[in-house]
């Protein structure tokens, strides 16, 4: 079975360890980052400290507020579809970036910030990138565990009404507390790391399924993904890359035609459609709803384990 | 006069250093980021150490690859206009992120990768934050040099060609060398901030200006920007800001009018077109060329220095 790592603060202290028959044997040393947990290359089989019950401590994100947060956007077939894509003719890998300060504990209380109107959940396969990658290198399968160390749980809250009319994703996906990371980074190795492409991620609002899909029907993978952008930018160890989400989503977006057709009305007309069609969406998340991610292979050996977040009214 | 800060490579090891007449008075302690620097709320004037020379040591970016890269788009009205947008109906504060690996000294050797055809440039005044923010805050123009410590020449370069059709600016303005930035940090207090609103931008390519305007034309001032994006997300000391770009890009982009008919094409025959017009624009840059950018006060009290990028080919 693969190790599952978390970070977590007890007595005041934040400190990393392994989950073993769901008690936490702390990781001695101190590693401010997940990068530096990730680079000491842990061995994990001479752990035999006391354990602690996860009752007894608070869980923190295990991606650390100083990596990047790389996002890749429409990267499943039906999302894109639904986001008004064609999938047939959409020939590049979206990426853009949420800001590092929205990286939450997985259980955070999500806050809807007052002028939003339409927040919108997207759960997400997390890749955690194992060793520095500083030009261009090619990424395969068969060397895939040599550059991502695990995988997590990301969600990827976006305030569709900042985030589609402004075009640029960032703003409307930054907000505090809409990067929920975790509860564990589940490490993988070259025996495991094929796992990435037959997981089942499965996202519900107060118990009621909205998401469900396997990666194993994600457009751009791993290797090529990270084979292009190192041709772009460097990563370091521990960085965080959320490979898009399934369909689902409350956001609804007019078919490539309707489209076509919108973009002949002015731009404040067509914005005022744009609200108005969303403002029917019974979807969007309210102050009180709950929502569960969760990400597992189908035999359950590998569990990124479950997410849970309230949604509070913000200031 | 401001004091003008510089980092730079000294006898293999890097420091920080104030300009007083053309020399470099080294600034004693450790301060590995920008924002430790800053941080550090230090006292120039008892600085009395020896001096070098500008031609004794290598400069390096003074904003730290660990520091936030945080854009405004579309923030000249003319630049918007050329970008194929309606000033009068962009009601919204345009926000992207470049990665932090292109941030560059401002001498650097710009490389254009070889799957990019179309280079551009982009001269930014850069911000540099001076405290943290953590939340909500009010930044006006008589608090701003509480959260500004002072300014920097950025030059935004991207790949048109990866950046337009992909419709998220990250990636086609994030290549290794595409963020130029320095030569270096003019640090501002209460008294001088103002300037801020009355700088003079200047680029141009092998000595023909293309790009010309004044900060007094930015549409999301730095007050209101900060204001807003501090209900968003944090900030660190030492994080850069960039403001947006005038008019006089190599880019050229369908007027409003002549995008709505394009949006009735199909996608490939709409992108047919756009890599067609651009193709016909020389202004693009080509290896060998060389672009200056340069920021200052019409008086010249306040100066930003000069970048100096030769364009070279990448594999």
């Amino acid at each position: 079975m693969p190790v599952n790592i978390v970070r977590f603060e007890h007595q005041n202290r934040a400190q990393w360890g392994a989950i073993r028959s769901n008690l936490i044997t702390p990781i001695p040393g101190e590693f401010p980052t997940t990068g530096a947990l990730i680079s000491a290359g842990l061995s994990l089989k001479g752990l035999d400290g006391g354990t602690l019950a996860l009752s007894e401590v608070r869980l923190l994100s295990p991606v650390t507020e100083n990596q990047q947060f790389v996002c890749q956007g429409a990267n499943y077939r039906q999302h894109m579809i639904e986001s008004g894509m064609d999938p047939d003719v959409k020939t590049y890998n979206m990426i853009f970036t949420k800001a590092q300060s929205c990286i939450s504990p997985a259980n955070t209380d999500v806050i809807r910030p007052s002028m939003v109107q339409f927040l919108d959940y997207e759960i997400e396969l997390g890749l955690i990138i194992r060793k520095a990658i500083r030009g261009p290198v090619k990424v395969t399968d068969a060397n895939l565990h040599e550059y991502i160390a695990g995988a997590v749980i990301v969600n990827d809250y976006s305030a569709r009404d900042v985030q589609i009319p402004q075009m640029q994703f960032y703003k409307g996906k930054s907000f505090r507390t809409f990067g929920p990371v975790g509860p564990h980074i589940t490490l993988l190795d070259a025996g495991n790391i094929g796992v990435l492409k037959e997981l089942q991620l499965k996202l519900t609002v107060n118990g009621e399924t909205r998401q469900q899909d396997s990666t194993a029907n994600l457009v751009y993978g791993p290797a090529e993904t990270l084979t292009e952008l190192s041709q772009v930018q460097d990563f370091e160890p521990g960085d965080l890359i959320a490979t898009g989400t399934p369909a689902g989503c409350a956001l609804s977006v007019p078919s490539p035609a309707k489209q076509r057709i919108g973009a002949l009305l002015p731009e404040r007309k067509k914005w005022e459609i744009f609200f108005k069609v969303q403002s029917k969406r019974t979807q969007y998340l309210k102050p009180g709803d709950v929502v569960e991610a969760s990400i597992r292979s189908a035999d359950g050996r590998v569990d990124l384990g479950v997410q849970r977040n309230r949604i509070v009214a913000g200031a």
